[in-house]
């Protein structure tokens, strides 16, 4: 029983470093043209080629490096081949981080003071208040509870809105596409945190940002491709946005002539919003690998139907 | 009986607007040299000139309008005057903003990724470890509190330092100069919030620096005399501190000419960090200025001895 690992990233690298540590006793491969191809149960990274997957008759496992699985759920997967993702807590607080760190920017005008030193100016403008200043987060997994927790002790309201129905003490939340008109129309600063599936797919749109008050800030860190991002510049020229902060984008990496680089309405961060551990996640495994083993059921199972 | 409300401030003038809004019938005056003396009973505002107090014979109250009472314990104050301050629940929120803010832009290196995006490029380095970034609170009241309680939900590891022991769920305590070096040595950012006391003036000087690990940061959001500013200096300049952020200044509004505001690693902001709300602080007043009609015991009485 072997593993192959599709190292095209420096984080699937660090990975693959970590899990050689931890499990010195793992048989390895990392070329899919160079490995025995019968003797590969496991195929571990992202972004798998297509095709891939029916190279190796014996697969039984696609191990996603990453918290989605987008880019390995592809259409030719066998029905029988398992797909887990990689769920560090610690991404999560990491994510929640980065977007608290914009909205306390965006809330609390901090561009403003910087300009003012740099004028060597005093001034004490009335301060916002931040009851005023409502987040709505799309997406209410580990990552969004986290980041509302966050919200809510720094004394922002939060609203929630998914697919399906949760019940979260102190968020009032929204289902659906029913109630998502409801939902917007509150948000003052919307943050994406949805997992890239085809229900998800270009969810984002101009009816969306629409729906928006004037003036609106969009965080964006789930994935590029929930956003319509033609949608997204009209709405950033034509005042719907007042600004918008992207860490994830439809192409990857952001292509330098790219106009959003020097879009004044626009922060761009290379996909840094939530970096997991490489220690925890090859940790992480090689417990499944483990359980896989000896046939027990595995952690962070995806669901090939949600798709996440 | 009559209030003398010193408005030397736009913060004041709010808080005075809002309070005549709220409590028309109050007899309220503002120019101290044109007011009946001997009806004023009340002194309301910050910075009062020494040798204002004894010029009304019937004063029982001085009212800070802010949270600290610095500006207003003189020396030639009277003993039966009771002093109080404006405590407002949000501006501890906001003051636990401003310093969640500054550390996750510490932390996590938002600096370097703007200087990415002028440049269009796209790197991802390892993510910092937020369990390696101690933050040290100087000052446990209810602002060092919240901080406390934001920073642990994002996954940072927090000290408290404070003159009297405390016991807080949660935050390792520290207490007194015995206690602070070893406070400080394991403090990777140092947020400062102390009130201004005898006892804290000059209190961050140059031995306390020298206490930090190399490459430490200061976020000072307390009250500008607690840090000797040339020895904050020489620890910028020196390495030992890696940045400052500076909301308060030991003269403030700080001069054009300070070398503060083009220091490449210094930070600075107008004294906004934590503004208080202008209803609710005449709304506490107003409660207050009840009470004292009716002998009751004040809220947010301040310790004369304490200094806060």
């Amino acid at each position: 029983m072997a593993i192959l690992v599709l190292v095209n990233s420096v984080f699937v690298e660090r990975q693959l470093n970590a899990l050689r540590r931890i499990a010195p006793d793992l048989e390895i491969h990392t070329d899919p043209d160079n490995c025995p191809a019968e003797r590969i149960e496991v195929l571990y990274g992202f972004r798998l080629p297509r095709g891939l997957a029916a190279r190796f008759p014996n697969l039984k496992l696609i191990a996603s490096s990453g918290a989605g699985v987008d880019g390995v759920l592809t259409a030719d997967l066998p029905a029988h081949v398992q797909v887990t993702r990689a769920v560090d807590p610690l991404q999560a607080q990491r994510l929640a981080q980065y977007a608290v760190y914009h909205v306390l920017r965006i809330q609390r005008d901090m561009a403003f003071f910087e300009n003012l030193q740099r004028e060597r100016k005093c001034m004490r403008p009335d301060a916002p208040q931040e009851t005023d200043w409502t987040v709505g987060i799309m997406g209410l997994g580990a990552i969004g509870l986290k980041l509302a927790e966050s919200l809510r002790t720094l004394g922002y309201p939060v609203l929630g809105w998914s697919r399906t129905r949760h019940s979260h003490a102190g968020i009032e939340t929204f289902v659906g596409q029913e109630e998502l008109p409801a939902f917007l129309a509150r948000t003052r600063i919307l943050v994406l945190l949805l997992p890239a599936t085809p229900a998800t797919q270009g969810l984002i749109d101009a009816k969306v940002f629409a729906g928006l008050p004037r003036g609106a800030h969009l965080i964006q860190i789930a994935r590029g491709g929930i956003v319509v991002e033609e949608a997204m510049m009209e709405a950033l020229d034509g005042g719907r946005l007042d600004s918008a902060v992207l860490d994830v984008f439809s192409r990857e990496p952001l292509p330098a002539d790219s106009p959003l680089w020097t879009h004044p309405k626009v922060t761009v961060t290379p996909h840094v919003a939530g970096e997991p551990r490489a220690e925890w996640i090859a940790a992480q495994f090689n417990e499944n690998y483990r359980r896989l083993l000896k046939g027990e059921p595995l952690e962070n199972a995806v669901s090939r139907e949600a798709g996440y």
